[in-house]
């Protein structure tokens, strides 16, 4: 596929190495069309960088690796119509790290950023997984032993089954993505980051994760 | 111990009934001397009822089983006179069912409903635990399989291994009790209960817990 990753932080990094290793054709999105860091990736991974509007414009999937904080700004500089009719993948976190770390998780009005991302996007199809865990443990949940998930909510079936789909070429057993409804189950999975946050401060490691057995 | 546990709901009866089963003297408090619920669970386990002030007054260590939005209020009936000095083991969750099922999480002002707590009663030695699972599981974790945890916080490290102690004493093993440091980390376990109840509307079932296991 001809994928777009926003944003050029380690989690979009990640993501972009993991999709050009599988054989999609990837494109590191930023603020700037000289961005130093994505065009460093892109030599590295032979694979292209620019501007947020010009990697949506030519993908076929779109990921949104930017802050949550900054989400919303980053997709209008990709432009609704880049958006439109596209899988849209959240990987974000509201995470303000002005008052130093660890970060607080901010609570948007909209519920959700995916949820506020969604509003503000009504023809992009946003798929929330990911942002539940560190960038390491996404592309290979092999990391950490155990059955441990990761999670999926959108409103749009045939979005999660495309993004279920690339789960599993992570190496995602399919009895481990977990399919929680509708984008509104996106407020619970952001909601967990204080969880995860207070966790990685008691492990001393982000190389962990959420697994949930029951009886 | 002479315990007291305020709360006459489900939780509140099976934590009174596992620690009666366990050898302590417990009495269930309830806004009023005559809960019919409470002069029944009372008589079934040959223990004592009575007002929140006089469960708690007669009590070494107070747990509040009480909703999350009405803790304040309870506690105060106790009376902080009652509280003084005692480690009070908080499980509750800010459960709004106002607008139906599944009910909202509030998001106390200060923080989360423990830091409330520890707030209004600063003689009282507050511990966040087992607010992260259905009350079956609090008191019997061999319910559900894996190696799920029970997380605990507060600002007083003696009380804190009290409360491990009446952990261990339910069946938890040491290593699946995560200490997660001081009371503000309440936020964080407050704050998991959305994907909670996403994730018992997808299992259909409430017998479920969290584990995170690490690399």
């Amino acid at each position: 596929m001809r994928i777009a990753v926003l944003g050029t932080g380690e989690v979009g990094r990640r993501l972009g190495s993991k999709l050009v290793s599988l054989g999609h054709e990837v494109t590191l999105g930023s603020r700037s069309a000289d961005h130093a860091g994505a065009k460093e990736w892109a030599a590295e991974h032979r694979s292209a960088h620019g501007t947020f509007a010009a990697a949506a414009s030519g993908a076929e999937l779109v990921v949104n690796a930017t802050g949550g904080l900054v989400s919303l700004a980053a997709l209008e500089a990709a432009g609704a119509e880049n958006l439109d009719g596209k899988v849209l993948v959240d990987v974000s976190n509201a995470l303000d790290f002005s008052q130093g770390v660890p970060p607080r998780v901010a609570q948007p009005e909209g519920g959700s950023v995916a949820e506020e991302i969604q509003r503000a996007f009504p023809g992009a199809r946003v798929v929330k997984t990911l942002n539940t865990m560190t960038n390491t443990v996404m592309v290979d949940p092999g990391r950490v032993p155990g059955a441990h998930v990761v999670f999926v909510c959108g409103n749009d079936a045939e979005a999660k089954a495309v993004v279920t789909d690339l789960l599993k070429s992570f190496g995602w057993p399919a009895d481990r993505i977990l399919d929680l409804g509708d984008l509104a189950g996106a407020r619970a999975t952001e909601l967990v980051l204080p969880l995860w946050l207070r966790l990685m401060g008691t492990f001393g490691t982000a190389e962990f994760n959420f697994a949930v057995p029951k009886a």
